[in-house]
């Protein structure tokens, strides 16, 4: 017996599956539950509900989105021509820290892992395939995919997405993780698209900036080297 | 913009509110949760707000406990004379660990802070009181504070709650920490039932089973020496 109530116990077993989570964080974190005021639990309980049922992903570059189209796709004011292929929307996050960065995104939801069983079908190619060719790309607009009214005003999701497809796609940065499973990913894609006339590359290797020499490893070092720069 | 959804961010911002959760486990624990099945999300919610809504405090100790009573108050085969005076709900789970402890608990649910403008009158010393001097506390039965059937058969609980009421509290442990708080609380109780004819004790200090001298500090090594036995 620990001592704790059923109800406690499994709360604190609850905050323990989170991933990183150790036992006595979990009992600190159940304990903060059960001190915070009735408006704050019922609000947290709610935002783990929404995740579940309001979230989706956007119709164009499959990143979680409350919309049909996400608030990057949307931006028409961005560069439609240069997508960023990235393994999970928490990459995209990563990338708009670099405020420079004016171009779309694609996640794919995974990277190919024969060893794990997942193929190119498993994660979200066609769609990237599709975004490059227009084909399933037009159609899913009058497919009922959106929704876009039969007869009156055009739907406003609906324009954007076709302004979206008339956008040529000229360039594919592959910014998967530079393991076995990015780089086979990355090939896979760059081989993929370069009959349909996309520039494809990969983001550069080498010392982090305000790294030292000394610590850099062999890897890192060697595609430093490769990559060197006249100056 | 972050390029997250709104719902997402608002999830991110709650697991951030926790306490010792940072931005990133923040992000991690969301998309956890986005990736997580229907079920295991909709258990999560459910208890979080059972946290809040089913747990109450024991009529006897002031542990947490779904029961009126707690598990370890039911105990009847426990010491019912011995009291471990703990700050908070959680010490018991860290006493329980010692098997050797057969005493019950009372959860004070603080400490005295004169700074913090905490008083004994906003602990739960007087219910502590009650359970040493039975004043008040034979009589919550009968008031309705639990749950007696007025005619019929007694409640279980209510038999409970008698036999632990006519058991003479023989010894006190005043297992506070030793901060100031902890002390100024110890003392403040010790004084206030020693006229009762109770034992108070306090946890012994000294050098950690398997601590090196070396590394114990003046305050440890001078509570030690204090506290020195004959072998």
């Amino acid at each position: 017996m620990s001592g704790y109530s059923p109800t406690l116990e499994a709360l604190i077993e609850k905050f323990r599956s989170l991933p990183g989570i150790g036992g006595k964080t979990a009992v600190r974190l159940a304990f903060h539950m059960l001190n915070a005021n009735e408006e704050y639990v019922s609000d947290f309980a709610e935002c783990i509900l929404a995740a579940k049922s309001r979230i989706t992903v956007c119709k164009v570059c499959q990143n979680i989105s409350d919309e049909e189209i996400c608030p990057v796709c949307s931006d028409m004011s961005r560069d439609h021509g240069l997508i960023c292929v990235v393994e999970s929307a928490k990459d995209i996050l990563t990338f708009e820290r670099v405020k420079e960065y004016n171009g779309v995104y694609h996640v794919l939801h995974g990277l190919i892992s024969p060893m794990d069983g997942i193929n190119a079908e498993d994660i979200r190619v066609k769609e990237l395939i599709s975004r490059i060719t227009g084909v399933n790309f037009n159609r899913n607009v009058g497919d009922g995919v959106l929704d876009v009214p039969q007869d009156g005003e055009p739907d406003e999701m609906a324009e954007i997405y076709n302004e979206i497809a008339k956008t040529k796609v000229n360039e594919i940065i592959l910014a998967t993780n530079s393991n076995v499973e990015g780089e086979v990913t990355a090939t896979y894609i760059s081989k993929l698209v370069k009959p349909f006339g996309v520039i494809t590359s990969r983001l550069a290797y080498g010392i982090p900036v305000g790294g030292e020499l000394e610590y850099a490893d062999a890897m890192t070092l060697f595609k430093a080297l490769e990559g060197r720069r006249e100056i």
